[in-house]
């Protein structure tokens, strides 16, 4: 039997997934449950990650691809996950795309996860809320990350094709950080391309994307480069094929299953190292006392965390017939 | 019996160190078991922690740190865990301050983290390096992160003091980063400050601690603004003496216990989890074939990752006596 809230999950209700993917967020027991019920409806929707430096226009483009993909008709989600986003920080940025107008058409569905001190990590968090949004019936999900740092990557690897935007002149320290971000890229996208020192970094983009290729032991995809100015709406369509091709692509050569099954091992293990600290705490609270007062027994070298973390670990039974 | 390694590490011996760092960051079997026999002689060093954006001056900073410290006597080890740092990215910034001079001087261990795709997570890394310093008898650990992302937050949290670099004349987006990246300061430095716009950056630093006073709870301590041109060597002495400042109300007020039982804690459940997911994952291993062949059912959503996850830690007995 499918419960209520699943099954107005399933019809779209915005208001019903809001409520769930708070309970999620909250931890409330039961909401798991319900994610569990939608897992075998989600699999379905198009999931784009759009990652670069703070202030390359990722929201502007986001908001360009979102009114794409509703004149085409289709459904989309956005998760932001980027601090500096007017999805995220809102008004205080004074957003020249007014974002918030997307809130009002009943096609768009947008949610922003908080990016500090998210009680089992960020990727789980976005995790849950792509695979609702997925179970909506949702067509195309939109993730946008800041694309710094180890928690960006993770969230990436959620979605089917991932978009990294950047800008012509950023300084040389964010161009360090280049090569990091271009090994998750499928599209990249120029924005501002109508400013000054747009033909260099066209250059070293495409000299990094040559790298790359030589180090590639197979031939595989080969990230187009696209030119955009997002607040003047150029080079969307441009994006839009692109970002289509590469889906394409994974379709065609298996990539997609093999990116498929990357994901779905990397989410159970998320689920399942949870499931078992879970276990673990209980134990630990009834046989020691609180975690607290552990911690502070570790901190005073009074008590050694490595000897028990190992034996809260041995008593995992060997296997189904044995005893511990 | 101490291990032949165990010793070495703690007579400080620089090549058994690293080699030991190597082992820890490969997850060779043995590795772990030094670790914890070093564990009783660790929380000795001060570790500072400096965070900020890229571009900000804090590998510079550091460098002036690290020679006040040698100065002094003091040994000093380095965690670097930001990518554009030149401790890390090394020579393609043109490192004005040569880094690499610190390297011949035997009181100064440089150890530089890869911030990608790291198995078992930064944090982890990073907290056993740290530890490893810390055994060795290194006075003072400098640790530095670029100021985004959970990650950098994380890492922040090994630390006793964070000191967070600022600079004038940074992007609106960036700017917007600043409210979180302030929340974990216990000293803000703000570097060239010899630049324009140096007055406007003290007074926008000034209105936000001022902001975060008014939210507190109960009056703690007041993250000090020093003004600091690290390239010339000015500010330094007043930085050092912030630090040590917010040290001696560490001591002074309880908070620097309460912080330690913080670090313990989240040491011990980072150990908790990965030896709960080894044993749990040997399970599934034996039962159900290799986690990759699991994973591809998963995807075609044949097998459902709820159920697995919770039968495998379901098997964890309740109690010592009980069966499963």
């Amino acid at each position: 039997m499918e419960s209520p809230l699943a099954a107005r999950v399933r019809s779209g209700d915005v208001r019903a997934s809001a409520r769930l993917m708070r309970a999620l967020d909250d931890r409330l027991p039961g909401a798991d449950s319900v994610l569990r019920e939608l897992f075998p409806h989600t699999g379905r929707a198009q999931v784009v990650g759009i990652t670069g430096p703070p202030g390359a226009g990722k929201s502007s483009l986001a908001a360009r691809l979102i009114a794409h993909h509703r004149g085409s008709g289709r459904s989309v989600g956005v998760v932001a996950v980027d601090p500096t986003s007017p999805f995220t920080g809102g008004a205080i940025l004074g957003d020249r795309i007014r974002m918030q107008d997307h809130a009002l058409d009943a096609g768009v569905f947008i949610r922003s996860l908080a990016t500090r001190g998210h009680l089992g990590g960020l990727s789980r968090s976005a995790a849950d809320v792509v695979a609702v949004m997925d179970a909506m019936g949702k067509d195309v999900i939109l993730v946008e990350t800041v694309g710094v740092g180890q928690d960006e990557v993770e969230v990436a690897s959620l979605a089917h094709t991932v978009v990294v935007v950047w800008v012509p002149g950023l300084g040389d320290e964010v161009q360090a950080l280049k090569a990091g971000v271009l090994e998750i890229a499928d599209v990249l996208a120029l924005n501002k391309a109508d400013r000054e020192g747009a033909d260099r970094a066209l250059r070293d983009l495409g000299a990094l994307l040559k790298l790359r290729r030589a180090v590639q032991r197979e031939p595989g995809w080969e990230p187009p480069i696209v030119s955009t100015v997002a607040i003047r709406d150029q080079g969307t369509a441009e994006l839009s094929a692109a970002i289509a091709g590469h889906r394409a692509y994974l379709e065609k050569s298996g990539e997609g299953q093999a990116r498929a099954a990357r994901r779905a091992r990397s989410a159970f293990l998320g689920r399942l190292r949870e499931r078992l600290l879970d276990g673990a705490l209980d134990r630990l609270e009834r046989e020691e006392g609180p975690l607290d007062e552990v911690a502070v027994r570790i901190a005073a070298r009074q008590q050694d965390p490595y000897r028990l973390a190992d034996e809260l670990a041995a008593r995992l039974p060997r296997g189904a017939g044995e005893r511990p």
